[in-house]
């Protein structure tokens, strides 16, 4: 019987989300690998008081591929909304105690990993604490994931270096599940405080460049306010090949079908644009440019879960 | 096929614990009828900020039920020590999410059943809320179950009379669980605190006469200090005849094993004794008393489940 093959996808907040639970019925060997810089809300709360790692894009992830008949996923995604559990996600409770009780956080996921039926592994990029920091292009520094990602500063401005403090070391099964892997997905999530992390954590972007996989970057679909307001396509290639390095991506993927004015329209009061994506500044790349409707036909605009998984799945089907 | 028969455990607390998890080895339809009258540490504040009913009692009957494969089970007791989660237990959250989610405490439970793979079923005896008062010998009147759990008063004193404020009406499910009873097993466990509080909802005691099922009572081991200081077996055996009447227990249990001194002497601190119960007392009751080893070997001093479970099933075995 031929070996299912292996699917890495990197990222972090809720944008891998719909890569994973689309990809989650083939028959892949899928890995997520989670940057660990989040410190806001309920997540925040508990890296202070209980000094874990944050919890909370491990729960994304675990309940993106729980499996489907577990009435325990829902449940991961509750928030406490009264008294002292205010804000608290459930998801980050459950994580949080079996941390205590199992020691450590990789071993904690282990188990979250066997309650949910989990099809694959959720692997956090780093075991080491750090903060986030960007540094804008006026000068200014921001410290903290939520400070850049909910912008306390002027949203307008443009990011010109991102950096994790302390420097962190990669988590030793993140390596090993993208040496093994046969096709790595980079993001879609917010550029520099879901995806970018990933790539900062020492050891992250050799080994991507080392691997024999295929190497995929699913472009964001919406601008994000304080971090890539006015961006088209190519900056995000751009600041991905920053950090990559440039002619490691096989595939881009970018959506080309517009959202109706009247979704856009709701995104207007977080300033969030639509990402335009012109094929043509790439053809110099090495890269191949894979355009198409991925937008979910409703609701909040995203990627359709059926449609990238299947375009995401083919490309490894024609290796 | 014979259908599996019918028992119904009335109690609350840790005591019948042992009890359910040996007797779900059995093929037997279970029910753990459960008393709400908890409002002490977590289940207090969950009951305060939340407006929900005590969970407590609910979460250790669910564990005791729960599939032996589930790694789920062993976290739901597990308690935080930290920041504004202390004294929380992670599964009084759970039960408290799903209620919020579910919309109902009576289905939170059910929903708690199905994914811990729970092996028969738990019913809160009402779905009212209401707290427990008690009257001392003296004429003060104690109020909340953890204030007489937990005695600030002076713990030789004895009860007078409990009753719960305002009254409430029993769950219909308890009352259908008990109608189609084969057995019914009241106890072992606190007297005034986890078990007659369950006698005091109304249509319980009335229901537990009607039904033709076998009436066994599980007698304490060890008294407690605040509720039954100086009891002997016949003192835990009026109190219960005077809440459910005369002459409808069939069996009442005893554990005539006595604990080794160092084992005993641990509970010194609490002013807990051994339970001694002099059969001869009995003589003109219609029960019969079943006397006999039903002391786990080493430990905590609580019923074996094993052995306690086994004399119950053979008792249902020989009607």
């Amino acid at each position: 019987m031929k070996k299912d093959k292996s699917v890495v996808v990197i990222g972090g907040g809720t944008g891998i989300f719909s890569i994973l639970t689309g990809l989650k019925r083939y028959p892949l060997r899928l890995t997520a690998i989670v940057s660990m810089a989040d410190d806001g809300g309920s997540t925040g709360v508990l890296r202070e008081e209980f000094g874990i790692l944050p919890p909370g894009d491990i729960r994304r992830a675990l309940v993106a591929l729980s499996g489907e008949e577990q009435p325990l996923a829902n449940l991961l995604n509750y928030r406490f909304s009264k008294g002292s559990l205010n804000g608290h996600s459930f998801g980050n409770l459950l994580l949080t105690a079996l941390t205590d009780l199992e020691g450590d956080f990789g071993k904690a996921i282990k188990q979250a990993e066997k309650i949910l039926a989990v099809k694959g592994q959720v692997i956090p990029v780093t075991l080491d604490k750090a903060r986030l920091q960007a540094e804008l292009k006026d000068g200014q520094v921001i410290t903290g994931e939520t400070n850049i990602d909910v912008p306390k500063h002027d949203g307008h401005l443009k990011i010109k270096e991102i950096f994790l403090k302390p420097s962190c070391s990669a988590n030793p099964l993140a390596i090993k599940a993208i040496q093994q892997a046969d096709l790595i997905i980079i993001g879609p999530g917010d550029l520099y405080t879901s995806i970018i992390p990933n790539l900062l954590v020492q050891g992250i972007t050799q080994a991507i460049k080392e691997s024999k996989a295929l190497k995929v970057y699913v472009g964001n679909i919406m601008t994000k306010f304080g971090e890539t307001y006015g961006f088209q396509g190519e900056d995000f290639v751009e600041v991905i090949e920053d950090h990559l390095g440039e002619n490691i991506l096989d595939f881009v993927l970018f959506n080309n079908h517009q959202p109706t004015p009247g979704r856009i329209e709701r995104y207007a009061k977080e300033k969030a644009q639509f990402v335009k994506c012109d094929p043509s500044v790439f053809l110099k790349k090495k890269f191949k440019i894979v355009e198409g409707d991925f937008l979910r036909p409703r609701g909040f605009i995203r990627h359709d879960s059926d449609k990238t998984s299947h375009v995401l799945f083919n490309l490894l089907e024609n290796l």
